[in-house]
């Protein structure tokens, strides 16, 4: 995965192009994309897709002919969507259009301007110091102009067309943590679940920030009855430990499995309160779409001093904490797979588990062990209205110890899913020693 | 608000009679008032009207012709409703119709016997200590007597006939807390909104606790299912921090309003559940009348060692806490005027806010003001379910800055009231720099 | 109570056999008892009644011809359904048919193998450690064959036929705390009941755990759906504070009663959320049956070191702490047969209590009563969707302060029970000075 993040970072991203292109031509390479260009001027829900921008140079020179800012150095330093500039002015007049960070001198922040024409510069704040008085010469070699934008998506077949969508924005330039720690490891989810059988259907979708998700969700209004449950996947790296931010009602299936996973294996793991304030869960959660859709993320967005800085580079992304976001997604994947309602068929008083092989032959001891305590809860609350995360709420057992002995029971005909014609394969993939 | 209150403060109120009358006759000269004379006799739910109480003289005078207590000193020498008495007995004789403080030797008690027969004197410890034995000559010039009970009211008419009412008792003689305080702010409350538009209309009712309060709401039953929210004033004097007594239900709109208000503006201020002992809340919040009702009070009845006692005097109750309190009560107005549910026009992700001047045009930025961060918390949960009131509670903003949000989502258009026909003419008054 | 656990004790109870029938025949002298003997081979639910066993002797000899086990001194020595053994082997070939307690080397376990033909003996650890290597002589003169299962009754008719269920099981041998000291406590409890009127009727149940429960259940479902309340009781010995575990849902009015109960009255009485592990209440509160049953214990099953040992012997259950859990129960059914909704009957505002002589007549004080707060309480609440306990439990009050103020204002024509026809005449019966 941090091999193929390195290789994505040079690309010059934004709302639209080339640089997304090139991006998703790679990922093609790991799994196979559907790729869908939305034109200029379509009009999705409230918005309208921009113009595509195509920018071949930009730089800043001074009165010497030397190139104190140059596009060339860094995918940060151009305002995203900077119009078209030939010009010389003041430094006082280039002011305006240069941005820095006073309090972290050595960093090029990130800057977009993506629907009010303008343009600007983002350098170092020790560069922009050492700027002299006098004339620069601007140049930036851009082009607005119809073109398209660029959705892409990835489908795993599972044995019901439920849905588990997993979404990861594509739009920003050079950061590594926002985003190709997300668009890596959702890569490498699509990729270990190819030719694996699930239960579920798993959707990811590969999308500019806002306009995308946006973009997507509008176009793809018939499918959107079919998801279940969903991911937004962002900051990855970056060290912290994990925060799940829940759904907008707080209280789905994801929420509850992500929560679970993470407190029960990923120590440090923090639970965020829904906020309309973050990355693209604002669109799914927005009140006309209202999906179950949570966000993963190691420190979230603005609370870490290199988000949207030059500093967010592939070394600000350990390849073990990739891995281990990998592996935190797999098991709120396994517990969505096994999490259902069931039914108890011998349900008037306890059924003889001992005759069945499931329970102790000897009467009389102090204690009774954690797999038979998890039979006799699954037995006592499988009346149809409660899932396994649920009982696993509320017995404070592992969900892996609940969903083996509702397995076992269900083997052993005493149980039955609760949605009748639904049959469980689920996912039961790594790590299950 | 002071002067009024000290004017007041000598009159002779009680359940019935020239006191209250002579007060809503000062009172009728800030607001016009409407006056309900009740007949002695009226059945008023399980009560009955009493017979009017008149007191022309009432003392005690020692062997030697001296008057040792005389209601012309303190209107509160006198147990309420005392039957008349023109007598000679021995100190011991004379001993149990005398109230006195042991513990507060120079202060003294508001005692009433308003529906048994019965007759008293209060007088200070220190007073009753002096007394020698002896032959006392106790007169009391009363009058029980067919007559009338005095309701009052003043209505502000609004746009719409909802109301918000104010209810204050009157029928506590010289004891300034208790209630002239709840009077003269509920009275300034009514001048201030004389000639402003406000969403609802607002009834202010002064009556005598209990019986007062029973009448009106017996009389006025056609009313009642108008009434949307609503305070009983009382004790708004007298030091300490506010209290505001939840409703019977404890989640009404005025309930979180008032929370809201007192607890993000005015320190120390204190919530209390509903309990059926206070004031007349107790009838509001009976099962059958079960109004959204609230009370205001700073420190409530019987916490304070001034509490019915001649300590309760105008020196007690500073100006200052009756502007604060004047001022605790518009800004619950504001809420109550302000608060509805909205249905998001645009809800299919989130509306282009930039587009419409809503929203800062660079992109990239570490932290969300506040201000666009509420425009996002009321598009995200106007679904026609939750009032601003509720979002606010979600949002941990300050209802001031959501309710601006909604106002101006409302003008860009991506904002509707839920119960379309009503229209918003919020009261937007004071101190709204 | 404990001259019956003494005269207990001894008998060789099991889940079938003579001991169980002697006991209960023992019991049938106290209050009578309705028995009925299920046939082996009955399918219950999801079980068959099992063969009777009856054993006549049991013991092993060494070399020596020395009886270094022998039931006859101990009932716990043998393995509970132990199959016929007559048989010669080597100290090690007889190991894993022994059963002891390394870290309670004085103690005897107690064991069982219902439902797996096998065979063991129980002994002290220290014992079990001076045998010698040699050949040992195991003799088990047990029968299993086709006979019956005992269970027994007692009802106690009330005004209704709604029905308080108590439950003990009565197939542990020589143990005290488990369960001869629920069984006593239970017989007690309906001995005090007869002759006495109650508003529930009270069925009290003595079958072998598990397999008695569930034939019980399975055998009288026509019954089932008149029982309101109930309650298992096991361990009331033992030393320790009561803990009461919940029923199935947690929140039934016998949960509620009896932990006001308990809280109230019993220091360091302990709630112990529901678990499907435990004694009967597992087949009571199946997702099937669903009954409203909660547990009365004091230190849980498993949780002290003498449990099912032979260290639970009627020393271990002293006579007061019988004397308290009976107490205990008793006031539970006091708290149910009280509790009940009622219609306040002028609910619109306060009714006047003064003239009912409900109110002392003099006004200004600065407290109320507990007991003038209780009436204004239940007053307020009694809107016909309000139970006693819930009013106690919101006003904060005594439930028998609050069950007195509800029978004052019946008895003043002010409230009537919610459900009409319903006529109550409440338990009072003991210590109520």
């Amino acid at each position: 995965m941090h091999a193929l993040l390195r290789e994505l970072f040079p690309l010059g991203r934004s709302l639209t192009g080339e640089g997304v292109r090139a991006t998703l031509r790679r990922i093609n390479e790991v799994v196979p994309l559907e790729i869908r260009e939305v034109p200029t001027g379509t009009l999705v829900f409230d918005w309208t897709v921009p113009d595509e921008w195509t920018v071949t140079e930009a730089f800043i020179e001074d009165a010497a002919g030397r190139r104190v800012v140059d596009l060339r150095d860094h995918t940060l330093h151009l305002v995203g969507y900077s119009v078209p500039v030939d010009t010389t002015m003041t430094l006082a007049e280039l002011q305006p259009h240069l941005h820095s960070l006073p309090e972290q001198p050595d960093l090029i922040p990130y800057r977009t301007s993506y629907y009010a024409p303008s343009w600007g510069f983002c350098l170092t704040d020790r560069a922009r110091q050492s700027l002299r008085d006098g004339q620069y010469r601007v140049v930036i070699r851009s082009r607005l102009a119809p073109g398209s934008l660029t959705l892409a998506q990835h489908l795993h077949r599972g044995a019901t067309d439920e849905e588990v969508l997993v979404f990861a924005h594509d739009c920003h330039p050079s950061l590594a943590n926002d985003n190709l720690s997300g668009l890596v490891v959702a890569t490498m989810l699509a990729s270990f679940l190819r030719g694996r059988e699930t239960r579920y259907s798993y959707r990811f979708v590969f999308a500019p920030a806002t306009i995308g998700s946006i973009s997507w969700l509008a176009l793809h209004p018939e499918g959107l009855h079919r998801i279940r449950h969903g991911l937004v996947l962002s900051l990855l790296g970056g060290g912290g430990a994990f925060h799940y931010k829940q759904s907008r009602h707080g209280d789905r299936p994801v929420d509850r499995a992500a929560w679970h996973v993470l407190q029960s294996g990923f120590t440090g793991s923090r639970l965020l309160e829904f906020l309309p304030w973050g990355y693209d869960e604002r669109q799914f959660c927005s009140p006309g779409i209202d999906l179950p859709m949570g966000r993963l993320t190691r420190t979230p967005n603005g609370e870490f001093p290199e988000y949207h800085t030059s500093a967010d580079n592939p070394d600000f992304v350990p390849a073990e904490q990739l891995a281990e976001a990998w592996l935190a997604c797999l098991r709120i994947f396994e517990v969505l797979e096994a999490d259902r309602r069931y039914v108890n068929l011998a349900p008037y008083g306890e059924p003889q588990l001992g005759r069945r092989g499931l329970y102790r032959t000897t009467g009389g001891h102090q204690d009774i062990p954690e797999r038979q305590l998890a039979l006799l809860w699954v037995l006592n609350q499988s009346d149809g209205t409660k899932s396994l995360l649920d009982i696993t709420g509320r017995a404070g057992l592992p969900f892996q110890l609940v969903a083996r002995a509702a397995a076992d029971l269900e083997a052993a005909g005493l149980l039955r899913p609760a949605d009748a014609d639904a049959h469980s394969t689920p996912l039961r993939s790594v790590g299950d020693e």
